[in-house]
């Protein structure tokens, strides 16, 4: 089975730790890993850094940035802090780019909160420069508007890119978020050049809530065939990562989780 | 309270049958109501029609048709035949217009499932026009793409009203749906003139499923006030349908959640 493309998100089995998900993904032949923050804070930036460093395995992303959106300025500066933080660990990690979930709604005022995730992204992109670190805004599916990020469309983040204009600022794609979308095609193109990231999951129903839902791919409606293709002829050709968010395949063994989903992604991807 | 402009879809209050709702609503001075058709299958279509039309109250809509998604032809077939039905009984009733859910994903195949939508309208069309039945296409939250609707925003709406371009074929605003949409505000501005419908509920986290987790205007995270503008700004003038369909309100007596949605009704629309 060729993984070369391959990368694991660390949610996906997060009850493996970071030195076993490495020791999964090199036994595997999986070529990359995708860490989310928590997962270095349990062992120290330092030593996770050095872990995944020594690993050889490439690191697609580090998951997450972001959550520029608060109710008042010591909310906001309080998360330009740890975005500046989070550049710094992917800066020490040797991230491909620092997904930005850009944060939820604040009050009822979408205008206003997507104002303040460019404000936020604008504000902390002269470290990124500086770090050498790419910043990837994800958007999330419109169903997470309230709790996670009123960037909700590829077209949205599209337009936040072109408005930034720096080329340390692109999109990460991520199906479950994108699927649905009767422009997605369009927007695939307008991101030609600017992808920082392609991850997958699959949507299943009935979902039952708006964060831990997700399904294997395979199991769900998305066609992760054609829009892998869409991703690669819009210039895309890094690792693909698998990011299951899934209360159902928390409850599993891991090392089962990672057999299923590896078989699935040489079908799917 | 001004409710002149109110009316109540009867899946807000599913507990009352249709007799008691009209009985409700001329108490209240609410001025329509909008039944779902398994309210009318219960009485009959012709004792329901006969208990609306005496009852002097607007019918601002009957839901609903659509549906036209099959995955063979026998199903778009048993889908056309239903809607002809749903336009004869929105003529009985003199319902403002025959709501549109259009129909949930085949397979995984988006742009078909879309097509079959499109053609299906078509072919309904001839049989609006006679029986003088408007239809409006309402777009549905993208996490129902699988469940319920392939049209998920008001734009697709409105490429479908404009590629039908037929008089009788407009759209349906709900707030519930739309709301998150960042084209929402020029997509109200297209559909100037074509807005047959505006239906009210609250976003309110954290969801549970896709289809009844919907919240009372006032309690959840929705810019009510500022969204009933701009409909009305696009020149929509008719009734606005309180539509809640929620696992919690529906355990409740079915006076008190009138009680507190037309008091809400008073403040947020």
């Amino acid at each position: 089975m060729d993984l070369s493309q391959c990368s694991i998100n660390t949610i996906t089995v997060r009850s493996l730790g970071l030195s076993a998900l490495i020791d999964q993904a090199l036994a595997r032949g999986v070529s990359a890993v995708a860490p989310w923050r928590d997962l270095l804070a349990t062992l120290g930036i330092d030593e996770a850094a050095q872990l995944l460093r020594g690993s050889g395995l490439r690191i697609s992303s580090l998951c997450r940035g972001g959550l520029f959106t608060a109710a008042d300025e010591a909310g906001r500066r309080a998360a330009i802090d740890d975005n500046r933080r989070a550049i710094d660990e992917a800066h020490a990690i040797r991230a491909d780019c620092l997904v930005l979930v850009c944060g939820p709604l604040v009050g009822k005022d979408l205008a206003g909160s997507r104002t303040m995730v460019r404000d936020g992204i604008l504000e902390v992109l002269p470290h990124a420069l500086a770090a050498r670190v790419t910043l990837g805004i994800e958007p999330l599916h419109p169903m997470m508007v309230a709790d996670r990020s009123v960037i909700t469309t590829l077209g949205e983040a599209n337009d936040l890119v072109d408005l930034i204009a720096s080329p340390n600022v692109g999109v990460v794609v991520d199906a479950y978020h994108v699927w649905w979308d009767p422009d997605l095609d369009e927007q695939l193109r307008r991101a030609s050049g600017r992808i920082l990231g392609f991850h997958v999951s699959d949507w299943v129903v009935p979902i039952h809530g708006q964060l831990s839902s997700r399904g294997m791919m395979g199991d769900g409606c998305i066609d992760l065939p054609a829009l892998a293709r869409s991703v690669r002829s819009a210039g895309y050709a890094g690792p693909v990562e698998i990011e299951i968010l899934s209360d159902h395949w928390w409850s599993q063994p891991p090392e089962l989780v990672l057999d299923i989903a590896l078989d699935r992604f040489a079908t799917c991807v």
